[in-house]
């Protein structure tokens, strides 16, 4: 698969102001400027006072756009940050996606420079957001993870909880970093974590779901957790396949005997998980009718 | 009184690159460059990957320059950031603050800069950390607030437990954030904030200590809070005072019947509270005697 991107930007017409990326596969837009530098005094290093979006890039698309828009505009409002102006927005990620093949494109939104101190200006109009949109390699995870499955780690570091900050994509990620740091093992795929009170929530980056019974189960995400734009999706498609589907409390011992488990992410799509805490699954059934349906959706 | 740092930055010697700051009185310096601008995939901006500390700058003195900077190195450690050589960084804070007669500095460390992907590079020390020194105004905090007192409101933004993350000055501050855009009235000089549990922890920007009976008491940060330079040394000062004093649980109830209840940061020292929750708090002596001595340790 041949990406244009790797022979030159020659094509985008964005302005470019200070030095360039030194990745060279990162192309990044700051507030609609080709640049990889920002203000030092931006409320999203100072306080991570922002959020972001991770989008699959291919054929020149951003996959489910509508969804990751959507999910921004939602965490903006739940932070209280001002909208961005969504057709600005629309408008450079198609122009930025449109010459590549596969990519990952991650959005980034902060409430903008501030002074020192954790409040925002007041009123929330007067804040200013930066937006920035940064083009990156595709991760090549191994073909195996979606069809014979993944190994499982369980993390020591729990995620807090909170529910004003529970769902959102926001940019305080020091948990994430903490309990991906906990293994080296490239067989271990993937980290579960729970949060304080011992519930069971996602992974360090990815939503999760079991089979059990005749059910599809996926954590409660209203204390903790990344509400994801792909476990968003299956869940609704599980309504169209008719398959019953709980959105609850799990503990471990719920993961321990489920019938079948599996992960998600809008890069991953799906892995199911063939080993988890020494227990081996091979039962893939529901997981890979699932997840030809979603290739279906994504590829309608 | 008169800061020299108003008159302009002539007498500094460090080398220039980028944009200036476009805030007319903060200074800054990133891996000893003067610049205002950072490299957009820095992790302290992509996940709050690193720490901060703030520091009153008085008389061109950073006050208490070796508690924070203990702080800085234990929060690096417990973060896996490779410590900062502490030389530069102190030969960089001592020339900064040179001139200058009363500003705050913050010091930022991150983990540097990252590709895509919570996961640090492996190993460890593979990691190149960012240090980010800036040079602000000081906040002018009304003269009351340490003679007679403020008024406490009280934050429904809870905290998140997490013991992995506690007492460490870290860039995830998004709890702090929204806590402080609760209230607008400027007669509340500070919110108390509780954890998801109950437990009371400390105020958006200040720890808490209460006298209740002969004993001075403050919340244990165990699963929750900042461990501030402030607080210790009070905690120590209280010893040499011969105050009782015990680090534990409070809840609400304890803060309501104490005896006296103030608040400390590095910039305000000491704040006694003479209002919180419709409750007037009028006996500020055993407060009045630390902040007292406090200010004798500090200026010996």
């Amino acid at each position: 698969m041949k990406d244009p991107a790797t022979t030159g930007m020659s094509h985008t017409s964005f302005p470019v102001s200070g030095s360039e990326a030194r990745e060279p596969d990162a192309m990044i837009l700051i507030d609609g400027t080709r640049t990889s530098l920002i203000n030092v005094l931006d409320r999203g290093l100072q306080y991570g006072d922002g959020l972001f979006e991770t989008i699959a890039v291919v054929d020149g698309r951003p996959l489910l756009w509508e969804r990751h828009l959507e999910r921004l505009l939602s965490g903006c409002a739940r932070l209280g940050i001002p909208a961005v102006d969504t057709g600005l927005l629309t408008c450079e990620v198609m122009q930025m996606c449109r010459e590549h093949t596969q990519r990952v494109l991650k959005i980034i939104i902060t409430r903008g420079v501030g002074g020192r101190g954790y409040r925002p200006n007041q009123p929330v109009q007067e804040n200013m957001p930066t937006r920035i949109l940064s083009l990156h390699s595709w991760p090549e995870y191994p073909q195996e993870n979606a069809s014979q499955g993944i190994i499982l780690g369980l993390c020591t570091t729990r995620l807090g909880v909170n529910p004003a900050l529970a769902g959102i994509k926001h940019l305080n990620r020091l948990e994430q970093v903490l309990a991906r740091s906990e293994w080296n093992d490239p067989d271990i795929a993937e980290g579960l974590m729970l949060d304080s009170e011992g519930h069971v929530i996602e992974g360090t980056l990815s939503n999760l779901f079991i089979v059990s019974g005749e059910q599809l189960l996926t954590p409660d995400l209203s204390g903790s957790g990344v509400d994801g734009v792909m476990r968003g999706l299956i869940l609704d498609m599980a309504g169209a396949l008719s398959i019953p589907v709980r959105v609850t409390y799990l503990d471990l011992d719920d993961i321990k005997n489920a019938d079948e488990i599996f992960l998600c992410n809008t890069l991953i799509r799906i892995w199911p998980v063939r080993r988890f805490e020494g227990i081996d699954y091979d039962d893939f059934k529901v997981t890979h009718a699932i997840a030809a349906e979603l290739e279906k959706y994504i590829h309608a």
